[in-house]
């Protein structure tokens, strides 16, 4: 398993993590498998998204703000009550293809970690199982 | 890993293609083990859900449309933002269990395409990982 | 595959199946991996969220409740299309990191069976794949 750090600058960002999983892959020895790509915190998550026009995540985000407020009628001390709402609709993990020793995304995909209560220092596991050799 | 194709009808649909990943299955010589179903597009997903009475897709799609109108105050200049957005909720993919070299779903269970921005022929990714033999 | 038993007290619910999941990994000889937590049913999902304070998951059902309204325009003739709808957002399955044998969680993420048509008995499968001995 490797670990990746992932530093977010606000409260509510996505961050496109698709290099540092790709270059986690490459000493992991699997050549045909899947790959889990895992956050483990309960006020962030992992989505896969367009990466071409930075205009998709805001309209995600915006949405999700919209959708689940920061101020509300939450019961959970923290004030981040929303932040922990968010993580249930957007997943804590991902499961990707591995082909031929990389991530096979589709053209536009990009693998985002989304930062709901930042900013904050975070983490990202990715652990692939499958085979060494190229046959199936 | 095996590429299925699916043709959408409509801009929104759900489109069963759990015989399709069950035929996907057949050759991967997997007997135990976990399945991935992966949608490598960023306006259509994957999710499991009733297949029985067709009413229930008609009224998970109707609530993500009220949840996330089509023309809307987006930033994204494609026109489907909307699109976009289901996606991060549905989620890219799906993971299975493989019994007996088959899926092993629940009763009611059925895997749908889950098509956002159609109509359109679509790809759908089907890679299986663990043994061939039925030992555990 | 094991298969785990839960038992739902409340219409709507998030129970902790952390040790469950645990206890049931013990005996699968997988020591570096991933496992699937799977639910085959369709009103009912599974997350992985925050455990210490109660009120998260009370946070979370109630905005799920308030998002997907019991009783409502639905088609489908059962009356439990809010579950089917929630599902869909919450999602079926996770894929969870295995290390030394155990499940690797963050410091505060719990696996929560989530409850939206109880009470009921309903089962969750657990299925890991990976590779027995300790190196990877």
């Amino acid at each position: 398993m490797v670990t990746l750090s992932v530093r977010s600058g606000q409260r509510v960002q996505m961050i496109d993590i698709t290099q540092q999983v790709q270059d986690a892959l490459r000493d992991m020895g699997v050549n045909e498998g899947i790959c889990a790509v895992y956050v483990p915190h309960t006020t962030a998550g992992v989505t896969i998204n367009e990466g071409a026009d930075p205009a998709v995540c805001q309209d995600i985000m915006a949405h999700f703000s919209e959708q689940v407020p920061h101020r509300g009628n939450y019961r959970h001390y923290e004030g981040n009550s929303d932040a922990h709402i968010k993580v249930v609709s957007v997943g804590s993990s991902e499961t990707i293809v591995i082909q031929g020793g990389q991530l096979r995304l589709g053209t536009w995909q990009r693998i985002f970690f989304c930062e709901f209560d930042g900013p904050r220092t975070r983490s990202v596991w990715v652990k692939a199982v499958g085979v060494a050799s190229a046959r199936e």
